[in-house]
């Protein structure tokens, strides 16, 4: 079973995944994480060329990036080991290239970039994706006090439109399960517990 | 202007091109050369993942890490230069990924590779490409001394797809000049500086 979580940053995203982790290990169940862009030595090195270089990246030289780093993952980890029946959770999946790469950057048409996504993720979909909503206004307090990479500097008009991007999304795919981000930490755990749960 | 140049390895690009860049030089003309992938400070750290990384990367992160290093580049600096009028030889261009990745590698079908170069390429194609034909064979006992890298290394029948997926563009792209590489240095610089005269 693939999970996907979704969102912009300062959803909670991390907070749920580790609570699912706790969740799945309790009721038996082992579970593998990835972050995305990474989770192989050469999507880390990727990832560190996304997230730390210059300014200067071209807006579609960066959408490659993060698919040939998602391609990498998916090839070398996720595929093997749903194959072998495990559950696989990914913190960010191409949902985040068509919302941030297409809504953010409207750096390629829609439609190529979700043929981008079917070639670098090998043809695979998560079973579910959940996504944290939040007002972006509201995710940027949030994250106020942290050190922010190149992606999350780009200010909040970017975001509302990455959320758009989102919310559109979680319209037209039916996998799309969307939690109301401002709920308490408790609450929205529960609400994917219980979602999760007939799956298992 | 933008010129490019293709072939399986130790067909001569590099030899001709030189020569070319000084035939230009002494008729009055700037040019600028660029070999893929590379050419900007992105682009080549890209480069040394592809080409010194691992044997562990997957065909399509491959692909997309080339297309990634291009964007940028045509991005970059290819299409500032052409605006301003001037001269770009390209040692390897998107024809490289359609042979290499499409014909040799066989990682994802030809008409996906197509858009995907022209997303990576912004739209771009060469007025002219010389095609540098050479029989693998050869070309290996050319390169025999000279220490490989990961593409290099990989083999005869690889290099026998990717000429034949040369030839294929030879025979569909009409900006394809085919050169027999068996002739001399001096014959095949000849024939170049024969067909780019009238453009220049």
């Amino acid at each position: 079973m693939l999970l996907s979580f979704e969102g912009i940053d300062g959803c909670g995203k991390s907070t749920q995944i580790k609570l699912l982790q706790n969740y799945l290990k309790n009721t038996g169940y082992k579970s593998y994480l990835f972050r995305e862009p990474g989770g192989t030595e050469v999507s880390e090195k990727i990832r560190s060329l996304l997230l730390h270089e210059s300014d200067e990246l071209d807006p579609v030289s960066e959408m490659l990036l993060f698919s040939a780093a998602r391609s990498q993952l998916i090839a070398e980890k996720v595929i093997p080991l749903i194959k072998k029946g495990e559950i696989v959770i990914l913190d960010r999946f191409y949902d985040s290239t068509t919302a941030y790469q297409g809504y953010g950057r409207k750096s390629v048409p829609l439609d190529k970039i979700q043929l981008l996504n079917s070639i670098a993720s090998h043809g695979i979909q998560p079973d579910i994706t959940f996504y944290l909503k939040i007002d972006p206004l509201i995710a940027q307090k949030r994250t106020e006090s942290v050190e922010k990479d190149r992606m999350e500097k780009s200010g909040l008009e970017f975001f509302r439109d990455v959320a758009g991007g989102f919310d559109e999304l979680s319209k037209s795919e039916k996998r799309f399960k969307t939690l109301d981000a401002t709920l308490s930490v408790e609450e929205i755990h529960q609400k994917i517990t219980s979602i999760l749960a007939p799956h298992l």
